[in-house]
């Protein structure tokens, strides 16, 4: 993408090391109390304030998390940080510093680290953390991306995996799905640029979930909904491998089951046209697509009231007794599906 | 090295990513009071107890940092860890928890991924750390590893690179130069190796500049040794790129000049005489080679009594003003030369 510039591309050894770090980092500063001493010394300094320390670590790999050949350098950058920040507000804490350490091939010039940088920058201001340390080296092949996110929560508000009880409500946030019908359109216009690179890629209209995959956002707001509406979530997960596969977390750490009503998973109707588009079931990509980074938790039946009509929050299942197992109730009918990480056949075409 | 134990390879594939990453941390358990929650959960959780937390992560790359022709995968993954811990004890903090990220290509069986977290398990347990998170995935190429260490310490024992002030003391803890030699022996008999394998490599009696390279190990006794002296460090910094380097940047930090007596520097008789035999200035490999993970400090003149015939330290110079710049003392005259991070044209050759 960066050819299509025509920029004047310039080597990382032009800057060496110490020059690249200081050259991509010069524009940070601290924005949070806690952040005492950002980069440039052996460690950073964190003063916890009084809070639990919460701490996430996530490599992003080329040719695996993400295909250079459609995904934007800045997306990059951006979404390396949200996923991350996505772990920090899955434990109901405050997302306040990252690390940023990189591994690229010298086909990366200077100006790839910039665009990369641009988007974690953009996400730092966006999400209200800092910069705080890294580490930048040569590799041989490719580029790996490992951000760490730092958190900090009081106590008493900390939402682990293991804390769901039997008649738990399941709460989901946000719509999911989108991410992986997102994914989907993307693979297809790539395959057409690659067959054709006259082809005009055939994006329009498909804003909504392009976006959820290209420039995700972590729902670190979500703490704040919770604390205003006094409730802490028993137990907490954020969706980056789909539904099922978090469910399958929660009810291994808690020791519970789950029952999923089909019928009140939310989604997207751009999800929905998409999924018919390609002959899915929609309810396939949110139990399985994953990466739309909202966040699934458990919230005492207590609570059902607070919650029940809160735009942000979609009740969607209940926790039983581990007894009971993990399943699926099928779309109108009682029918039982069980609940598993992978293989939805039944699902899979319509 | 894998080849030569003539084990059956089993392919990462047949466990897939969750199932390495617990087969490979099942055995890790929680040591420090701090860790309150390590592996499984989105983050972990770390009570900081009243102290500041200090962070850091640093990139290991295959062919940049490493040769896998001639580096064990234990000694690796051991040395990975010591790296993250000198820059913790290089804040006079306590290191007490890390978090491993590791991109393998698929030509890394899970036996190697053992023999890389046997090293780790070895430096958790040697170092009091306990292993909190990470996260594993498949790479286009090569093997990088990134560890993120974490360490408490009371505000007022936190030694920055900023603190040092003109006529400070300028201290550093071991013997400097050893691992650079150790790898000028390795490099060469690697090379021996490659021209004909049947050639024994001549490694005898170099154990100790072979270890200090192989397996480096972190300062982090320093912290309580000065607690004991009563010091308070000014300043601080560990010795991964070489002594002149590293002094440049409390330099640069604290806005002081350095003079560095070349007498002073401490060597063990081995990198002398090894040193001799590449037909090299011993002062050479302390100044420029690295990765001695010694400490360096400055530490206030009216220390001076408390330190001066204490076995773990030496004195090596002292903080001037910034005008006076950064000079070396050369042995046995009272000729300057500057202090520049590379480049001892002077010093190269005896």
């Amino acid at each position: 993408m960066l050819e299509e510039k025509k920029m004047a591309l310039t080597p990382v050894s032009q800057l060496g090391e110490f020059g690249l770090i200081k050259h991509l980092t010069d524009k940070f500063s601290l924005k949070n109390s806690s952040s005492e001493l950002g980069i440039g010394d052996d460690a950073s300094i964190i003063n916890p304030e009084n809070k639990k320390v919460v701490i996430s670590t996530d490599v992003l790999a080329e040719g695996v998390h993400f295909n250079l050949g459609y995904v934007p350098l800045k997306h990059l950058g951006y979404k390396a940080v949200v996923v991350n920040l996505s772990d920090i507000a899955a434990m109901n804490a405050t997302p306040t510093q990252i690390l940023v350490s990189m591994a690229a091939s010298n086909r990366f010039p200077v100006e790839a680290f910039d665009e990369i940088y641009a988007g974690i920058a953009l996400a730092c201001e966006h999400y209200n953390v800092d910069l705080v340390g890294g580490d930048t080296t040569s590799s041989q092949a490719g580029l790996i991306l490992n951000i760490t996110a730092i958190g900090l929560a009081n106590e008493n508000e900390l939402a682990k995996r293991s804390g769901a009880k039997p008649n738990d409500l399941l709460v989901v946030t946000g719509d999911l799905g989108g991410a992986y019908m997102g994914l989907q359109i993307l693979e297809r216009e790539h395959s057409v640029y690659l067959t054709n690179p006259n082809m005009q890629p055939e994006m329009e209209g498909y804003d909504y979930i392009l976006e959820r995959q290209l420039k995700p956002e972590a729902r670190t707001d979500i703490k704040k909904t919770l604390t205003e509406l006094d409730i802490t979530p028993t137990s907490m997960i954020d969706i980056s491998d789909g539904l099922a596969s978090e469910i399958l977390h929660l009810s291994d750490q808690s020791k519970v089951g789950f029952r999923l009503y089909e019928e009140k998973i939310p989604m997207d109707t751009l999800t929905i046209t998409t999924a018919d588009e390609f002959n899915l079931n929609p309810a396939m990509a949110a139990l399985n697509g994953g990466e739309d980074y909202e966040l699934l938790f458990t919230i005492s039946p207590n609570d059902y009231e607070k919650i029940r009509n809160h735009p942000d929050f979609t009740i969607i299942g209940h926790a039983t007794e581990l007894e009971q197992g993990n399943y699926l109730v099928l779309r109108g009918s009682e029918q039982l599906t069980p609940l598993t990480a992978q293989g939805w056949d039944a699902l899979l075409s319509k």
